[in-house]
């Protein structure tokens, strides 16, 4: 059940799509204060488990910190942030009582989960207007299930996305992606994307193509995909002020940019130089931003990702001219010197800035600062709302840096600039199922980490992690240490790795349009699904990655193995590759686990089956019909395999799903949906095979 | 055994006391190429394990990294860090091959450790002047032995700064630290230290207290000290340029500042604004400076921390004054708005200035640059060699943040400006058997975190951690949430935990005493100890503390216990506070434990001793007679108590050391040292009180 509570004129956000009527009763669970502005407080139990807030740092569990939802240009992931790039005002408390909360309010708001006092929790939004849902249901996927049913159905990748993707900042011209892709395809390891980071622009140009870099930019992008290769190009928020420009000239002419104080189309300095920002939330605006992306369809491009879209700001002119002009009236003492350092460090950003910009929002003025938390989101939407009139019949790939809840029915994100640091990983595996709260599953960290320098054995432990991760992207900051794989000594290993993520794809694809279809999580906490287990909410390094399995990554270097607690007896998969790999039955409890380095761990649930297929070198390469079946079997375990074309839409038609069925002595059938010829490999309940 | 190999003319550190003869032969284990410089290499196997390098970030195991030995005001410790505040360049190999290699240089150093490749060794100095140590023994810590043993006994703290310490940058005023006092003691939280940060002196100026705000220092010290409260006093390395102010005018008066280019005193911007930074290499300038502690010795201070000593700059004038000048002659693009970023971001603690800057050693000029590792360990020892003339009969507190292998002898350390972050617990427990390894008892990192902010609950994970490193120190930077433990909301919980800490304090201070006098690791890896256990070189999260105690730290937040791994059975001290404990004999082997987070896991060997004392509120007021004693015992366990009276030096002192004998019975005696009382408190093997 949902109820909603209104507080105010709220702005719409469109981030609901099943509306609700406005409760008139008072709010359930929190204590409601006004102040300048409102305030709600909850008191937890000290065994409560407070879920939620997406993308944002630290726990599963986020109590213990003060967050605020305030998009930001943050590549320093540190736990002491208190933002990263999205606003996910969701909150699930589990413990004493049991509901999930949803704060739709597009401006800055904070959440301290314990943070003050160790059992109080308090939302503060910076302004009283305000939409509050209490989502009350059977369990905790029930009110996660609830929420998403009430904000529509999640983005829906095509399949080549689930592939592996190599990325850069940047690969600069034809020859180098060539190379790429020619050390990937010598070496034999499986390879989908390619991407196009800024510089393959002219002159950071949105909806251009530098002409001396890739001078034949169609016919490159075909060669590509005649290896089955994407190319995936950036897009930024930002659009430069250059006379001659089309979308510039285009923005200006309609009056579709941002506007600044005196109604002059606001500038900012990002990549380009000084840009304008295209008013997203006013729908022509988005509409034309949107169709603007065709130039870069017409060349054959299927996939983008959108960036800078909190919207990042590295400066504006103002307050640099201002810095400058008091720094050169002053005595240079220490003083001095640290204020202006002070000053520096804050002229990206800065939130006086978005105070100066402002939207139209069907006729009304209004400053970004209310709705800074919907830029991001709307720059993807336009984007998705587009490509539904440009190519109804085609899934394009589509995730953003920035976002706000409502965003996941256009687009994935992926998590931002994260670093080459060891506890990113265990960040990554932590995020994951928060942002599956959300809607959001089309997503996944920058594998090996974006800024820092990556060493053989971060990127191979994060490999493994990344390895049942929708978005599989390895991407790297300049200047930082090269990262893909074929430049490490261990690359049969590697090869090895990614061979088994195509192995997986049949079964990580089914899970995923499932959770998509269903409202469901591709990634669980434990205890979202052993709900009487006491223990389970204390583990936050393990996920359940659809029904079938439980994964433990290792995340700590030099590890040769880990704890690990079952919330069941499970079959262990110790594996190096498709077919390199042990099974051995484990006991509900806990474990020590050894893993080598090059050696992943996979848990199937009894009477939960896997379906494996074969490697290829792309995901339109791979067999769709022939599978190993791995199963635990105690009488009977069934899986409904999910599979489509990987592009059309036709998400409900019932050749898409088999159902295979697997009794103890291995005999199997399947119903509906394709033959398939199946393999077998069972294990009885002592772990022996069948 | 011990083997010295010198390649060209190295420069004397005065790191090495027992002088070696330099052999002839071909450096053992390595290959060695010269190239512009020199480069030592070895091939590890994969399972080899490295320890060493003392204060840096990553593993006890240092392998997968690349470190620099290049001492660093760096307040980031985060994992893509190459160095911190010292240089601390031995490194211990165990596996195939089992040695220890010590380089002595005082310049910028790198080991490359499986970061470029994952199995080679790579040592490269900046210059090829160097002496090379290869230590061989008959174990680990037979190296480490042999390796202190050459390089000087370590720096002993007086018995008082083993007591809970409060510092925070800064309180401001006798009356802020009159409150602080208070605090702790209605609440009878233990305490025996609070510190001085910077702005207790005038204008940053060394040796000088701020009038204003200190009006009746001497007698101020006196009233802090007769309820058994040490006031601790900061010093910085630079001198501020102020014309009468006294240092200054002896420092530019004898030469014993270090010179610019032009031979001038050398001026760069720290706190004070221009400072002139002493010569420590001098040894003349070394005893000016040192003797000039004597007035605040006068005042009845008896502890100080250097600080700033790496040495730290802010600024040069030269470098701003360019920069500034270019700024204002520049259009200002978003390429030199990003230059101008980057040239801001360097400005402070630049090797270019280093280059410019002159030290005279022996009357040789010779640039900081090729000794830049030695500043803060020759500052330390200006204030160790003067303590020895000035009270020659009395320890005096004191540790540095910056420091170089020698400087173990003159005082402690303190790990620098790390961060309100949980896994900064985590570092912090790593660090300190690295340490130790370096001949640093006397250390510890700032309880609660410098920077960032604190939560209550990681405050008291740190503390539980904190309880038994012998330098306690709670400290935080200005700006940040204070986290005095008297202001949260469990103050009992913390006052408890303090408590703990004072009755642990007879066997703490024994073990600290016996690890100095013996050349023994106070905080030792489980591999130290249990040698023949293949699993504990994976342990990097539990430490052996003195002979008898292992320790299991919880430093991960929202976390009701852990895994802990028992080399051997041992019994389990589940800690709230001295009196509310519970014991539990536990198996050898792997075991996930609860804890709360007010309870403090600590793990008895078994034929060992826990020696427990009353709590008091200062050391000084510890019953040095009466105490509990711990045992696990299958037939006999003996424990040789060491205690003094915490001021003189008179360590060898057979009245020092009481050795106490307990059987399976509970009969006890005690031989030599002092008549003690105790009581005997007795586990049998199957962990049943006797």
């Amino acid at each position: 059940m949902i109820r909603k509570y209104t507080y105010g004129n709220p702005i719409e956000t469109d981030a609901v799509v099943e509306k609700k009527e406005t409760q008139t009763g008072s709010l359930p669970y929190f204590s409601v204060e006004k102040t300048e502005t409102v305030k709600f407080s909850y008191i937890m139990d000290p065994a409560d488990v407070v879920y939620g807030l997406g993308e944002n740092v630290r726990g599963i569990n986020k109590r213990g910190w003060l967050y605020e939802s305030r998009n930001a240009d943050e590549p320093n992931h540190r736990e002491d942030r208190h933002s990263l790039y999205a606003s996910h005002n969701f909150l699930l408390i589990d413990g004493k009582d049991h509901f999930g909360v949803f704060i739709d309010y597009p401006g800055i708001l904070t959440f301290d989960i314990g943070y003050t006092k160790l059992n109080e929790l308090v939302i503060t939004p910076r302004e009283a207007d305000l939409d509050v849902y209490i989502i009350e249901g059977e369990s905790k996927l029930d009110i996660v299930k609830q929420f998403r049913q009430m904000i529509g159905r999640s983005y829906i990748a095509p399949k080549w996305a689930f592939g592996y993707q190599q990325s850069r900042w940047s690969y600069m011209d034809e020859e180098e992606i060539r190379d790429i892709a020619k050390q990937h395809r010598d070496r034999k390891i499986p390879l989908d994307a390619i991407y196009l980071d800024i510089d393959y622009m002219e002159r950071y140009k949105d909806f251009t193509v530098n002409q001396e870099t890739f001078p034949n930019f169609a016919e490159f992008v075909k060669e590509m995909k005649d290896q089955n290769i994407h190319l995936v190009p950036i897009i930024d928020a930002g659009v430069k002020v250059e006379a001659g420009y089309q979308t510039y000239e285009e923005g200006v002419a309609n009056n579709y940019f941002c506007k600044n104080v005196k109604g002059e189309d606001f500038v900012a300095g990002v990549w380009p130089g000084d840009v304008h920002f295209p008013d997203f939330l006013n729908p022509d605006a988005r509409k034309w931003f949107g169709h603007s992306y065709q130039f870069l369809l017409d060349q054959g491009i299927e996939g983008f990702w959108n960036d800078m879209n909190e919207p990042a700001t590295f400066y504006t002119r103002e307050r640099i001219d201002e810095m400058m002009e008091d720094a050169s009236n002053r005595e240079w003492d220490l003083d001095y010197f640290l204020d202006f350092k002070d000053k520096v460090s804050v002229i990206a950003n800065n939130p006086e800035d978005y105070k100066k910009m402002f939207h139209n929002m069907n006729g009304e003025r209004i400053s970004h600062e209310k709705v800074h938390n919907l830029f991001g989101y709307n720059m993807t939407r336009a984007a998705g709302e587009a490509f539904e009139e440009l190519c109804p019949d085609k899934r394009i790939l589509m995730f953003s840096r920035s976002s706000y809840t409502g965003m996941h029915r256009y687009g994935g994100i992926w998590t931002g600039d994260n670093l080459s640091w060891w506890q990113h990983i265990l960040l990554n595996i932590k995020m994951m199922p928060s942002l599956n709260m959300m809607g959001i599953l089309y997503t996944g960290a920058d594998m090996g980490g974006f800024g820092a320098d990556a060493t053989e054995d971060l990127v191979m432990r994060w490999m493994e992690f990344a390895l049942v991760v929708p978005l599989m992207r390895n991407h790297s900051a300049l200047d930082t240490r090269r990262q893909e794989v074929f430049r490490f000594e261990n690359v049969d290993a590697f090869r090895k790795l990614v061979e088994l993520r195509y192995g997986l794809i049949p079964y990580l694809y089914s899970e995923y349009m499932k959770a998509v279809l269903y409202n469901d999580m591709y990634f669980k906490p434990l205890s979202f699904v052993y709900t009487e287990d006491p223990f389970v909410s204390q583990v936050e390094d393990q996920l359940m990655v659809g029904e079938s399995l439980m994964i433990a990554p290792v995340y700590t270097q030099n590890a040769a193995g880990r704890y690990v607690y079952l919330p069941e007896e499970m079959m262990m998969l110790r594996m190096r590759g498709l077919h390199d790999y042990e099974c051995r039955k484990m006991e509900k409890g806990h474990h020590y686990v050894e893993a080598d380095l090059d050696q992943v761990l996979l848990f199937l649930r009894p009477d939960h089956l896997l379906v494996l297929g074969e490697a290829a070198q792309s995901v339109a390469q791979l067999n769709t019909e022939e599978f190993k079946v791995i199963g635990f079997v105690r009488e009977k375990a069934e899986y409904v395999l999910y599979d489509d074309d990987g592009y059309g839409k036709d998400y409900e038609n019932c050749s898409n799903y088999t159902t295979i069925t697997v009794d103890k002595t291995g005999t199997w059938k399947t119903e509906g949906g394709k033959e398939l010829n199946l393999q077998i490999e069972l294990y009885d309940t002592t772990g022996k095979r069948i």
